[in-house]
């Protein structure tokens, strides 16, 4: 069973989760070579996952076989486990709790070299419907307090199967980046009884310099203050605290927007590999008037240094105004393609 | 200039810095080869860095020229300037501010090939006397805030020259995570009364199972919640809120243990790329009883990816009791060596 350990200074959480075991030397080691001809991920090795939590199949068909269009399953090597009572202990100083908690897997195509980016739209929109079917499913689950939705593409983002995928993991405790970010938001709500998210909004759509692009529900922005180079964030146009409360046209138009950043950053950086997170309101909280979901997308350009993980405090080389320029450059020869 | 921009919902600051001035293309491509041959922080190429700012030779000799031991230059693309005044602008509801600060490169010795695992003892503690003395200096600058000491080793951690240096920045604010490392501190101050790194210190003594080594000055502990695996802090057993404060038998102590922990990684992970920051208490708070100085040694082992963007919540797969017992087993094998 995983663990989870609070730091006393920060009360930042880590997940402690063994059961990957590896033992100094693999870490020593080059990374393993890609697994050839075996994914485990692909129609016909249904077996080779824990069995699945649900999955699409245009024509009905049995679970675990062949058929499906996406499909979930629980992470082989979970971070946090479904099953047991939360417990939290202390030892001296320090507190831990049981690794409670989801960690799914979202295969995103049959595919396995499908990319998002080049996947026909209501295929990108079924996998967001995916997203949305299993964070209504375990929000019932009342020990539960956050799901985070994401994707690691590539192996340099961190992900170690190359099949189409995204990870859902669901925590007992809201995250500190999470919380903070909830907080943030809601200071500028108590001070200004508006949405911050809904005021970049407005600013953005009317300086119009660091718009990537724009429909009816949704606009994608290279953030002010972005962290990494070509950082993108994807926004609802109205005020919508919870992902999960979308409706077909929102995720119609999600989908659409989602493709096209994708597309353009593999235009213009050359297919790089990305991590994109869901930042979503806290499961149970309800009055989240200043709390107004998005998706963030991060290629991965640059190491994360010394710096950084002393100060929280990033070096961006491109000025957000130059990347989203670039990206909106992209975007008749992408549409062409 | 470099310019500050402050993220408004959670008020993280990022510095953009172009003067790198990289195109698309640059981040597309692959990494640059090794630079063969050319090192500009090698003996006989002073002039091809900025003018040096202090260097220790042991028979005097002029500035810029060969003969040194330890030499501090200007970053030559420094992510922040010290010429100019603090300016903060506001752009509706986004803050920025002039890129004032410092950046500075700490080369730790003439040879090329040097590691500071493997330098004589009395050559790392010349490396921790010049950030001492580094710091005592830009303290007098009442614009700026915090200074963090880092290093970042090897490619895979960020360093882009394979020169053993370390870097120093100095900010105009106190960067997020310093802030709330100690602010955390000092909440446990003030309902305890007692130094939370005390407390530390004390409890890993006892329970002796994440210690990894020890002298009459410093203990060197896997931290209870460690993010990383293998990752090791170094912290005084007594209290002591100021790096620079640190004495001759302080920073004896220290070269010591920071060597012999460095040394031990080189054997059990197998000469990892690492990253290590001196946490250290902001310039011009002088009521810092809650704050206690210490070093954070993170191999780059695991690649950081969207999960612990989204949430700040770390996986770490190795228990920071065994991550302790390898490197103390490592001992008996690098004293022989």
């Amino acid at each position: 069973m995983p663990e989870l350990r609070k730091d006393p200074i920060t009360s930042r959480w880590v997940i402690v989760s063994t059961e990957r075991g590896k033992r100094p030397s693999d870490f020593a080691a080059a990374p393993p070579p890609k697994q050839l001809g075996f994914c485990p991920f692909c129609p016909g090795n249904e077996d080779k996952t824990p069995p699945e939590i649900m999955a699409y199949r245009k024509d009905g068909g049995l679970p675990n076989r062949q058929g499906w269009q996406v499909r979930v399953v629980p992470n082989k090597f979970p971070a946090l486990q479904i099953e047991g009572e939360l417990d939290r202990q202390g030892d001296g100083i320090y507190d831990r709790m049981n690794g409670i908690g989801a960690h799914e897997v979202i295969i995103e195509s049959p595919n396995h070299d499908d990319v998002l980016s080049d996947m026909p739209q209501d295929r990108v929109e079924d996998v967001l419907w995916a997203y949305r079917d299993r964070i209504l499913d375990l929000r019932k689950d009342d020990r539960l307090r956050y799901i985070l939705i994401f994707k690691n593409h590539g192996e340099q983002a961190g992900a170690s199967l190359e099949h189409p995928h995204s990870q859902l993991i669901a925590t007992p405790i809201v995250p500190k980046r999470a919380r903070e970010e909830v907080d943030g938001a809601k200071a500028y709500f108590d001070y200004k009884e508006r949405c911050i998210y809904c005021d970049i909004v407005r600013q953005e759509l009317q300086q119009e310099t660091r718009v990537i692009a724009l429909n009816d529900e949704f606009v994608a922005i290279a953030p002010f203050a972005s962290r990494f180079p070509f950082e993108s964030w994807i926004l609802p146009r109205a005020h919508e605290p919870f992902f999960q409360d979308a409706q077909k046209p929102d995720l119609v138009s999600c989908s659409q927007i989602l493709k096209e950043v994708l597309g353009r950053m593999d235009q213009v950086l050359i297919n790089p590999p990305y991590n994109y997170l869901i930042h979503n309101s806290p499961l149970q909280e309800t009055e989240v008037n200043h709390y107004h979901w998005h998706l963030e997308i991060m290629p991965t350009l640059t190491k994360v240094a010394g710096f950084e993980w002393g100060t929280g405090f990033y070096i961006n080389p491109v000025l957000p105004e130059d990347a989203a320029k670039y990206l909106r450059g992209a975007s008749n020869a992408a549409r062409r393609s």
